[in-house]
């Protein structure tokens, strides 16, 4: 194994055996989520930048994740579902 | 039917049928979840002040947090938990 | 503590002060905190059990969902977005 | 607009405006955030996977997210915290 545990350098064996738990494997599985964590939020905040950026440009936030809730349906179902919501609003007098 | 539908005065009928859609069944069901989403929103208004109560008289709100969550649980469940998460933090030597 | 007062009223003195905390207060707090969020899951459940129900009669819930997001706003922001949202698509040649 | 521009590149033109709005530059925007949300569901099905594991080698899922969540606070706060956790609970009976 390549990175030896940081703080359980008195193991001589491959996988530290503390209290019958495998150190190495609870740490290496640990560190990834941490590290995928906060991959996500770098991405969050990327989000944010760009949304801001098409605030500053003059476009509506809200409109924009209108725009990419209706990219990810299919047309037919974004078709119907207007098609719906028009209905809808004209039985209930809106 | 007690309250007619307020803004399609011009139908005859029980339920107004606009466009195939039983209008008054579905304002119905609509202003049924709308007053239940009041009555959520005005739970949630009053937890925060309690919340914001026990700030006032000295108390961790987060520690709150952990005790309400610690109750929901089975007792042998948190046994069994707090077991495990002093054994991974002296495996991971914390 | 063997059996703890379980509500303020029934305590003759200030309140049990255990290791410096003021118990019957915090169980108070926790108590209704608890009490307020089980209202709240059941009103949950009664929304759900509502949204079954217009599915039961051939309505479509996310077009409901829609009407519901929709009827919470101001009719001018209503327009302008659907105005705004018109116009993206256009422009995107959707 | 029959034929839009797909990206920046290919538009000799500053933007093609389509109704006063910048096409390319509203293009540009979701399909960036388009992008990003893409990788951030990746990352969170890596995480899914990660914890599978986790549960394969008999960890506990729930204590593994405990863990992740001290190791994100600083040691002081999680000291003082566990302290007044253990104050409250004794303060309750629990």
């Amino acid at each position: 194994m390549a990175n030896p545990p940081t703080s359980i350098q008195d193991t001589p064996e491959k996988d530290a055996d503390v209290g019958g738990i495998a150190a190495d494997r609870l740490r290496s599985i640990i560190e990834r989520v941490e590290r995928l964590e906060e991959e996500k939020k770098a991405l969050s905040g990327d989000i944010k930048d760009i949304m801001q950026e098409a605030k500053s440009a003059g476009f509506d936030a809200k409109v924009i994740r209108q725009i990419i809730s209706i990219r990810k349906k299919e047309p037919a179902e974004v078709e119907e579902q207007e098609t719906l919501l028009d209905l809808y609003r004209r039985a209930l007098g809106m």
